[in-house]
């Protein structure tokens, strides 16, 4: 039986930059219950290999599908790339959005003038080439554009979100697209929405869209759910849970530095 | 039956940055044969369990046994801590130096101005508390000053060892140090070294002298071979072997950073 639209959205990383989708899906549907898993334990994802990667993605998906999810949402990269079909399979008619084709669609839906993408995201993503297959799939004639920001991930886990150091990390990254004439420039990693305002600053005068995948997931939850006629009827604002499987020092200082608010209460819950 | 004196000497870390440890013996110890092992597909140990560190640093130790080294020397600061008695006991009469002893010996050298020394290293290892026990160990007057450093081992990975960003950066974890009037500044993890110019430059005013525990390290080696009368007798430069256990995109590019100058050959040999 389907869950009831009264049941929660499940969404997972393998970490804590999810919890910038779910920031992202809280503003969005405020009055939906979500469930977040971050995989802190074996975090990260990305130098591991496509077949652990896939297993832990489905164990994570099975805790969700036990949470009696109505909806999940690939908040990671590296799992969106590598597990997005295995994940899909097991969740049967639960459906399944994931930051990748989120971030994909929404460049895609900005008004073309060069008919030139960029992504960033972590060594992992980029060296994969997930954006440029997913992007080419839909119109192979986009030129795409990406570049590893390996630092921008320990920034942001460092605190350092509008510093100097910041400023000058994001200058220095973002140089290699100035003459690139971009239409859009997707922000391929669930860390990086917190460096918006800084990489908006350094474009501003380009004309090129900034895509923050957690906005674009949220908004495509919310169309699907309608669609779907399953949106949360009840009024309240939801819940949030969220499970971690190892609760690092600073984990919490962090969290609501991407939850953009305080976190009662964080469970641990190991799959291993 | 011991290995004779121009066997070589077995050097291993969780990843790259034990380079470093290579480069300064080397630079020491110049016709001695060096066998280098990298866990590059296990890295970072600093986020696994104690249980899980002690069997892959035993696994390693195995392998360069299997080498017929003469001395074994932990270049990483996460195993000198986890599993120093493990590899000691695994290796016998096969001499096994590490880093955070030596690091530790040699700020306890230091003539004491004000008997206070400073750390810097990563979240695990400064958590860990490793380097506190280790100087009370010797002299539990000492007051230890600590400081994690995060950002500064993706500095060291992205090459941006000396711009303005990693200046900024070295500028802000130094600062806590600046009325603390130390004797020594131990450089706790094995990727600092690549900072030294810096952190001596921020340091210079204030009489602190900086302990690279890559230096440190080379320079027990020397006295211990000498001691035991197994310096290498053979007068031509040393040959130089280095094992990982995956070769990452950018290895080489960065293992020649870390050691300072070209290697020919990398030698792929997981344990899994």
């Amino acid at each position: 039986m389907f869950p009831s639209a009264n049941a929660p959205i499940g969404i997972f990383d393998s970490g804590i930059g999810g919890l910038t989708v779910v920031k992202a899906v809280m503003e969005k549907l405020p009055n939906e219950n979500l469930v977040y898993y971050g995989d802190t334990a074996r975090v990260p994802y990305g130098i591991k290999s496509i077949t652990t990667v896939r297993e832990y993605a489905l164990q994570i998906t099975d805790f969700l599908l036990s949470q009696n999810v109505k909806a999940v949402l690939i908040a990671c990269n590296t799992v969106s790339a590598a597990a997005n079909e295995e994940v899909r399979a097991r969740c049967g008619d639960i459906p399944v959005l994931d930051v990748v084709d989120a971030g994909t669609q929404a460049a895609l839906e900005i008004e073309a003038k060069s008919s030139s993408i960029g992504v960033i995201g972590t060594l992992a993503t980029i060296n994969s080439q997930t954006y440029e297959r997913a992007i080419h799939a839909f119109d192979e004639r986009k030129r795409v554009f990406s570049k590893a920001c390996p630092m921008l991930v320990p920034l942001a886990e460092e605190g350092w979100i509008s510093n100097e150091i910041s400023r000058l990390t994001v200058n220095e990254y973002l140089q290699d697209f100035r003459d690139k004439d971009l239409d859009a420039l997707i922000l391929g990693c669930t860390h990086y929405p917190l460096f918006k305002p800084e990489i908006e600053d350094y474009l501003k005068e380009s004309g090129t869209k900034v895509i923050d995948s957690a906005l674009s997931i949220a908004t495509k939850t919310e169309a699907l759910l309608a669609e779907r006629g399953i949106l949360n009827p009840d009024e309240q604002t939801g819940s949030f849970t969220c499970y971690v499987s190892d609760k690092p020092q600073r984990f919490q200082i962090l969290a609501e530095r991407f939850l953009g608010k305080k976190l009662n209460r964080i469970e641990i819950s190991p799959l291993l």
